[in-house]
């Protein structure tokens, strides 16, 4: 395949309304710039936040759209500048795909905060042409090398895909907030970022609880490698553990309050809200007043994303997934919304590939 | 003065029903036991609680109550094993009385949040007979002699007052978040606690600015050693000041939203509410997101209260006051809810001794 200046017509699923649904359509990648890599996609993870943008939920998106921020696949060519990456390389992008890389920021490995803003993998706007970023539903895309990262040796690629947003946005909170052997962190919500909780929590030695409203999910919460399951709904067994956690990560998607975990924290002990849930309920301040945290987190930035990965390789973590076509993401959202997913979907580029 | 059994008629001012207001009456101080101390108090500061408690403002007020936590006298007796403390020490008494001192709470020095319950100064149960604790509105006290702190030396007893409430209560929060030389902290509200809170965090080495709503405040921030002056309704000022504090200490004692604070925080940032403003507005989980934290603390524990005098003496930190006399309390309190002082009113107790 050619380094060249040459754009590259690539096939893609998007949206171009809130009630378009998401369906085929025809992208143009750039030609690579001197920086630039050239990634032929094998699998894109589905997030929440596909879902929500492609549907405009959150009112900041720009049409047309291009979903997807799990991104992997095999570099296909380099721009003449490139040293991080090679044709051949198992590589992985996530939610972002630019920064300014100078800032204070970014300097300290958050592009995340980049202070100018960092650039999203999808509904972005390019910070050299200005023009829309299209996301991983699609069979190639071009990215600037530093926000390229190694898919380490041995991890199946399909498996990679959700660590790019559903991996790092739990390992990084697990790390800002040090747990390690001996931790006791309670998980709530078993979805696509929680079971990954769960996992990266017992791998870094802590005692991992899951917290649900329903005892069906006990089973679940044990083969996930979780030591305890406490249903919410039951109060005696709430008020049992009282100050026991020294952290609550808090993936649950919808608003709900979020007072009960706080009750469940030791003093000095944080929650965590990892899941954009807009204005939540009314809290009293009585209960913060006895020293309980309360914060949230994001993704992390790319120094941290690669040492997740590396974590998972090293650690044998990978998500629990199912493999669909893109011809069937309408469906993967409808059972996404009913919560029928363990645990997360990827998908299968091949299947867009192949398409006529 | 005997060391006995006997009880002790005191003179005290409290409230016999929330629409009683607050005026004279006659309680008994219970004879020692063997851990006891009596002190005569010469000095106690008004807080804002006391003012809710004596009107059940909360909703827990046990009558009659006998407001006043922030007590300041002289030993007169002893219990027959008290070891800390002797005839003639000049000691204090705080927001507690007891705890059950054996808890790993109480174990870590944490006894405000013993898990068995601290007992209040007043409108508190005593641990051993059960009777209703009266503070220090009144000329004497009896408190087992572990509760009982002590005034440094050459430190004003008037002064030392509001340090047992208005400055533990800010000390603690700079203590836990570790503020010291280069820390930058905001501190919200300039009432009682917020003006200790500049001269704390000052004295802590932090580059201190104070946050108002009002200009008028500008000057005041300035004589109290603040070292900048930002005003909340500036909104180009507050877009300046976005991400810049290490800790913003809000002691405002009522109802706001929290949220244009949590926008002053570096990542990482802490605000840190003091005051117990009840149901907060609803707070977008967005802002959070950014890895900003929002907590709370209330009052310190007992060697941190003993440290926060001790500091205050050798860095001559003394609340700014003004002296009234035990008969003018309700006047008192109308200019508090007029904020109308400057910046914490002190008991003079040798009123209500002199009382007829």
């Amino acid at each position: 395949m050619t380094s060249s200046t040459n754009e590259y017509p690539t096939k893609a699923y998007g949206a171009t309304a809130p009630d378009s649904g998401v369906g085929p359509m025809e992208i143009t990648r750039r030609g690579l710039r001197h920086d630039d890599v050239l990634i032929e996609i094998s699998h894109c993870g589905i997030c929440h936040s596909d879902l929500h943008s492609a549907r405009n939920d959150w009112g900041f998106t720009t049409y047309p759209i291009v979903p997807g921020h799990e991104i992997v696949g095999t570099v296909a060519a380099v721009g003449e500048s490139v040293t991080r990456h090679k044709i051949g390389d198992r590589v992985a992008i996530g939610c972002m795909v630019d920064s300014c890389l100078e800032c204070a920021h970014c300097e300290a490995d958050l592009e995340q905060y980049c202070l100018e803003g960092n650039t999203g993998t999808y509904n972005g706007k390019d910070r050299r042409d200005g023009s829309l970023t299209f996301g991983g539903y699609s069979t190639r895309i071009v990215c600037r090398e530093e926000f390229v990262l190694k898919v380490p040796e041995g991890m199946p690629m399909a498996e990679a895909a959700p660590l790019l947003c559903a991996g790092i946005t739990t390992y990084s909170p697990l790390r800002t907030w040090k747990v390690g052997p001996g931790s006791k962190v309670a998980v709530a919500g078993l979805g696509g970022l929680g079971h990954m909780g769960v996992k990266l929590a017992a791998a870094m030695g802590a005692e991992v609880t899951v917290l649900s409203r329903s005892e069906s999910k006990r089973g679940d919460a044990e083969k996930l490698g979780a030591h305890a399951f406490l249903n919410t709904s039951d109060k005696a067994a709430m008020k049992a553990k009282r100050g026991y956690f020294d952290l609550v990560l808090n993936t649950i998607p919808v608003r709900h309050d979020v007072v009960p975990y706080l009750h469940l924290l030791r003093i000095d002990g944080v929650q965590v809200l990892v899941g954009l849930i807009g204005p939540m309920p009314e809290i009293h301040t009585g209960v913060l007043l006895g020293r309980k945290i309360l914060t949230g987190s994001g993704i992390g930035g790319l120094a941290e994303t690669q040492e997740m990965l590396d974590f998972c390789a090293a650690n044998t973590i990978l998500p629990e997934i199912e493999m669909i076509a893109m011809q069937d993401i309408e469906t993967a959202y409808e059972r996404m919304e009913a919560s029928d997913i363990k645990y997360r979907f990827v998908i299968d580029m091949e299947s867009l590939r192949a398409a006529p």
